[in-house]
């Protein structure tokens, strides 16, 4: 769990928690520990989506205290290593993110791009098989992952304020997206703006999936999740869906 | 309900739902007929807290869906007349407001303020009597009145995000504000930003102290509440809120 340089690359809360949710937020920092130089990029650039998922930490924060889940929360920026990316993927360590080119991460021997997956894919995912070890032998775990999207994409605004993403069965993340219709004037989605087709479910492919468990991915509108107070809010909503609506069955294809 | 140009100053909305709590707003729109020019005002003006309590409506709107409660909305600037205060306030037709002078209320004749309150004080209450009177038999009523303020307050940031004001008897807003203990990370305090020391509680006197009905009113921050999807979601927040904290017993001294 610790990286070569002992800094944890997760973030354990409430392990204890005995919610049947655990929370995944693997884009919640921004952080880029010093011998990286920034990979080259200034704080503002950093700052940007293409640092972190805006917004999702506060909220994966507040679901996990309003569920009683346990949380699992990235401490280091993606543009390091994406953690919802295998090694194989050119995406785990981006050499241009959204126009952005990212000078540190260009030109890496695969000796270099190791010793990133090293330092933050394995351990961070070992966290994350460690805790659902942990539970496995009292508890059904489900797997929820929190993201942030612009609302900005290519000059256009998105309409969506809320996605639901599903991995191989879609079924959950229907009813979860049916049962959101509660929400009058949130716009939320099945499969927006992304859905597993871009490659956006390797964490509940890896934790889910190949343990049958009930899994989905939750990605919001970064400008309604802003501060820490429309974290909140919007955490609130969230925790609501997510306790009314808990899986049916614990029916993952394999 | 209707003044004597036969506009009405009073939307009423879902007359017909069953919940005890009736939702008034009377600070919710931002509207001044033609024929008063604006009270010598420009459009930005208006716009400002000065001219309508912002997001109040949104909100209201929300809370009357999710409690399926009545809710009767002002539909004119409270700059033409302040329906929160009796004909008999020197604030209830302003001649400056927040350090802004409005031409329109300057040297209006005793004849001029009269009409106002007859266009626009009477006739909005009159159709809260009316709603009133109509549910006696069959429910016992309480009045929650929905306002907004502004997060800076003469250059100063003000810490509180929501207020519980309350008239006479303090006991029911005294346990919804413990109770909103559980929002964690908003801020929401005992008669703050304003109390009915500051002459705030008229409506509630008017229609809560008078008929024993239990009353409060809710003061949100602006900027907590400033789009569509912020309003439904701080909704939700109130509607938990009141649905888990109906007042205990109906015991308004007189």
């Amino acid at each position: 769990m610790l990286d070569k340089n002992n800094k944890s690359v997760a973030n354990l809360i409430n392990v204890q928690g005995d919610s049947r949710y655990v929370i995944i937020c693997e884009h919640a920092s921004k952080h880029i520990p010093h011998r990286y130089h920034n990979l080259g990029l200034t704080d503002a650039q950093v700052e940007r989506h293409i640092g972190w998922d805006i917004g999702a930490q506060g909220v994966a924060e507040h679901l996990s205290t309003l569920l009683n889940s346990p949380l699992i929360l990235q401490t280091q920026s993606r543009l390091l290593y994406d953690c919802n990316r295998p090694p194989s993927s050119k995406g785990a360590i981006a050499e241009i993110s959204e126009q952005t080119v990212i000078p540190g991460n260009n030109n890496l021997s695969d000796l270099q791009k190791q010793a990133r997956a090293d330092d933050i894919y394995y351990p961070f995912h070992q966290s994350v098989t460690h805790l659902l070890d942990d539970r496995k032998a009292r508890i059904d775990s489900i797997i929820v992952t929190i993201h942030s999207f612009n609302p900005v994409y290519n000059g256009r605004e998105r309409t969506v304020d809320m996605g639901i993403i599903n991995d191989q069965d879609p079924r959950w993340a229907q009813d979860l997206t049916l049962a959101a219709a509660q929400f009058k004037g949130i716009s939320v989605k099945l499969n927006e703006p992304y859905s597993a087709l871009d490659g956006v479910t390797h964490t509940l492919q890896l934790h889910g999936r190949a343990r049958q468990l009930d899994n989905v991915m939750i990605e919001i509108k970064n400008d309604l999740i802003a501060g820490p107070k429309e974290q909140l809010l919007f955490a609130q909503m969230l925790a609501k869906l997510l306790q009314e609506n808990v899986p049916k069955t614990n029916t993952c294809p394999t």
